[in-house]
């Protein structure tokens, strides 16, 4: 079809539509041309906005489209009961492992907290040399590098060593330069605005 | 146990710890002692960064957790083979509406466009009149505000007249300020760093 046929027939808006989003088509396409590459990811989701785990979350029932492996770290938060563990703890594919005991304005015991961090993540490491799981979330895992539970240098080692199609979701406030650095893909979430502020309290479904 | 007891045996360091974190403890507690509100909240995820509709997807599964109604409508994006639509559609309690043709440089066709917008906004309007659907995600609704394929005015009436404990995610970039406006909770995801800019193609499980 020539572009004399293709436009006959539009109004002017439509005719001018069809022209910008052609002109656009052309960029996108190009742009998508020159991304060839496939590879595990590192994807870094912090700042203080309401999103970051449920984000992860999200890419996990992405992955279990495919039927792929998951697993998925929760480090800091106790066992409480989430609609999260509740749901997708009993997916076929899913590993789920609770890494933490509380906050720690609710435990008040590093050492306890310590410990915890550093029995999830020994569980973490074996998950990360494992080509079987598509891709591992390490949930709220930047806190442990900025307090110190965990060693820098041995979490990017592992994340670096990891294999090469394996992706990984690093989620939590703050995270270090180290991690944001060796990151693909990095979002961070400003907090804009929270329902918490205005008096409301965490609702099922949506913060849990 | 009296405050000598509790601290009797502890390092320095591990003293400091437990009484900055009670000190912490006592700030979180007076915070959650003020929200006490149950409402229906209205969540804007904007920005152009990766983590909007996974984000709102991750919510999904929460909502799963409470063996809750969830409706979720797909506005822009075609009917493309997608992870989190092949895992979530399959859900008990989920409805899954695909409402797009495709990105508008794909379709090249705003009259198409419309009648798609139009057409998945009936069916939108009827999730958010129904007090069964705790959680009604509008994927990339902004979009439909911002080209003016929806009429802003209808779409905030009929989110401002939903049933009062109803949640709504709205994602998508760029989110028209009376959209902002009357959400409880915005974030705003930025861009620091995208893997496609590095030549990594949209990966299965994360990015679709």
């Amino acid at each position: 079809m020539s572009e004399t046929d293709e436009l006959a027939g539009l109004s002017e808006e439509e005719r001018r539509h069809k022209l910008r989003t052609q002109k656009h088509k052309a960029v996108v396409d190009a742009r998508i041309a020159t991304a060839k590459v496939d590879k595990g990811l590192l994807l870094v989701l912090t700042g203080n906005g309401k999103g970051k785990s449920s984000s992860a979350f999200g890419m996990v029932a992405r992955m279990l489209g495919y039927g792929r492996k998951v697993a998925i770290f929760q480090f800091i938060k106790g066992k409480q009961d989430v609609g999260e563990r509740a749901f997708l703890s009993r997916q076929p594919g899913v590993t789920w492992e609770n890494c933490g005991e509380g906050f720690t304005w609710e435990t008040q015991n590093r050492a306890r907290d310590i410990a915890a961090a550093e029995a999830g993540w020994e569980k973490a490491r074996a998950a990360l040399s494992d080509p079987e799981i598509a891709l591992v979330v390490l949930d709220e895992l930047t806190y442990l590098v900025t307090y110190r539970y965990l060693d820098l240098d041995e979490v990017t080692k592992a994340l670096r060593e990891r294999p090469a199609m394996q992706h990984v979701v690093v989620t939590g406030r703050a995270a270090h330069a180290d991690l944001i650095e060796m990151a693909d893909t990095v979002s961070a979430i400003r907090d804009e605005k929270h329902a918490f502020r205005a008096g409301v309290r965490a609702q099922q479904g949506i913060d849990l």
